[in-house]
């Protein structure tokens, strides 16, 4: 048997090129060394958009028939902040008492080198082919464009593959979707995002004088607590209850002496499968009307949002992935549906898609660091994945 | 008998001097010489103060001896805003169809035109003394720095007079108090105004994790609203109610995914004589501190103020005022406290003052202007005045 490189080596590989948003600094073509030379077609593309940076992304895919598994996740990585506030250099890959840092080191370099080292072994342990009878593909779907605008990443690689005809099955993104010790948690779904900014007209007038203004403030006070303090729902089977947060409310009046014609308050929501977009901005905008009543102007302006919801329900391909995990780990994993948004939004318009992966802990701070262990334990599990998928 | 010049001619005069503040543009010099014809002693008083102009005042006096009656006033004016919008030019001094255009007309060039046509008059068929006894004071107290940030006016030149031992006994300050005819207002307080900004101090953190964070944005609205709907009293015999007014309320978070750490909102208070400054504010203090029980930290900021609430209760002077109002008109004048604050305020720190004036209703707009009539018959009522007092 060929001995394949471990998932150590080849995160630390990852964590040396100081891949931070836009920059690929050599993330992507150590992928495409490994891959190419497993027998994967690899695929380089480069997306444009004006006022944004050209961006590299890549797609690999081994064998050419169904059931495809693909493996996605980002290679770029958010910037390390001080960088002399750091224990070990934060792109040097140093291991110290066992753990292995390094900005990306969970998110999420480091689960993409679990999710190759894994798909390595197991092809080498199987002739070089997903399955004994040559069926079977597995792809990694990586972009360089997900934790700042992502504009030239996930969306438009997902366009890119459908366009060449490529159909997934199950996708696993290495997003580190653990808690507080690998194997706790699965993440099958998360809420959608929908952000607006509410707008209260009034009549300017001078304070000496109320009654000949109409003051927006104290009504969109009103209208702030009557939308916060509604439920939208009482959560669902995988969801918790859909939350409405204003984030910002401004007047801007320097003067002390006037009434302010117009005041603006942002908000964001973050819901569940009881909604869809479309749903979830009539009974808000209905709630505003009936908060409103005859007296106070207000509207709401809607903001574009790609972040619809969307959830894997509880089954055959969670269940095997839980069983692999509990097999490695010993836990049986949360079935989440918690937290923010990930690029796993955009592949549940194309197949049924989960997210596990390290430790989230210290992503995106000083000393983002895993343990060695961890990475033997997410290798072994997405090597676990790899066996029941194709048995 | 002397023929004294009238209120029109010397009103025209003024108007022809363009005094925006700080510019006195030699509207002061007027006055100067007219007083100084009449046996007034005039006092020429620059005020200056480190980033503010020098600002021209004056202060007349005729007669050593009490009582002691004061005309009250500002020569600076507003800004004519568009030029080419006035039907007649904004500093032209022209009479059409019975009516003086001008920037002033109002506010307050003819108010003091009127006061010293009348005191002339006056003076002229009594021998050239307030009192024939050769007792009894007229004076006059103009300052050039009303309309603006009015460090260098009124404040100061009261301070200088009572360092030189004037004592005045009433004052009545020329501001156009009328709202729609002449006779129909006298303003004889003003309530006092108190600035302060609420702040409130929250957790910053995630829209996706609002558990992990507090958001200051739904309690600063509840604070907002409670501090709004609980009236402050419910007016006095010479008051309306106190009124606190939201003027703006800022936060400023550019993020839509961010809970802010800390919302802001500015708010104005226009109180009457059931509060002083100290009073008013522990009285919203502790209202604050109820809205917040336990859990909301938030405090104000009260920012300085110098618009103390005053009043000149209704009684001989008032009355006396009156009596002149309603022989020249018929009309029985309102003892009115509403509106905004004017340099009354100060003056009332040293004698019973009264706002008498022309019609308001073009003050700081285009085509400022009065009718000429008015000017003849605010005239006679400022003679009446002194006829009264010096009785
Ligand atoms: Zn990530
Ligand atoms: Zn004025």
């Amino acid at each position: 048997m060929i001995s394949t490189p471990t998932a150590l080596s080849i995160a630390q590989e990852l964590l040396r090129c100081p891949s931070v948003t836009p920059a690929d600094a050599g993330a992507l073509g150590v992928l495409e060394t490994l891959l190419k030379a497993a027998g994967f077609e690899v695929h380089r593309v480069t997306f444009s958009e004006v006022g944004t940076a050209d961006i590299d992304n890549l797609y690999a895919r081994i064998g050419t028939s169904a059931p495809h598994i693909c493996f996605a996740g980002h290679t770029d990585v958010v910037p390390p902040g001080d960088d002399g506030a750091w224990t070990h250099g934060a792109f040097d890959g140093e291991v110290a008492d066992g753990l292995l840092y390094g900005r990306g080191a969970v998110d999420m370099k480091g689960g993409i080198a679990c999710a190759v080292a894994a798909t390595l072994d197991y092809l080498a342990a199987n002739g070089g082919q997903p399955q004994q009878s040559g069926k079977g593909s597995i792809s990694f779907l990586i972009t360089g464009d997900e934790e700042d605008v992502a504009v030239n990443g996930t969306v438009k690689l997902l366009q890119w593959a459908a366009e060449r005809g490529e159909q997934f099955d199950h996708c696993i993104v290495g997003e580190p979707s653990n808690v507080e010790a690998i194997g706790d948690t699965i993440k099958i779904g998360r809420r959608g995002s929908q952000s607006g900014v509410l707008i209260v007209d009034g009549t300017q007038g001078h304070v000496a004088y109320p009654h000949r203004a109409a003051n927006p403030v104290p009504d969109i006070a009103r209208l702030i607590t009557a939308l916060n303090d509604e439920p939208l729902d009482a959560g669902s089977a995988q969801f918790q209850p859909s939350n409405l947060e204003f984030t910002s409310v401004d007047v801007g009046n320097p003067a002390t002496n006037v009434i302010p014609a117009q005041a603006r308050a942002k908000f964001n929501i973050r819901f569940n499968d009881h909604h869809t977009q479309e749903t979830l901005r009539a009974l808000v905008d209905q709630r505003l009307a009936a908060a409103c009543g005859n007296r106070i102007r207000a509207r709401i302006e809607w903001l574009p949002s790609n972040a619809d919801v969307f959830v894997t329900k509880p089954g055959a391909f969670t269940d095997l992935v839980s069983a692999s995990i509990a097999e490695v780990t010993g836990r049986t994993p949360d079935l989440n549906t918690g937290g923010g948004t990930s690029d796993a939004r955009f592949i549940a318009k194309y197949c049924p898609v989960v997210e596990f992966g390290l430790v989230g802990q210290t992503m995106h701070q000083i000393d983002e660091r895993t343990p060695v262990s961890d990475l033997d334990k997410l290798t072994a599990i997405y090597r676990g994945v790899l066996e029941r998928y194709f048995a």
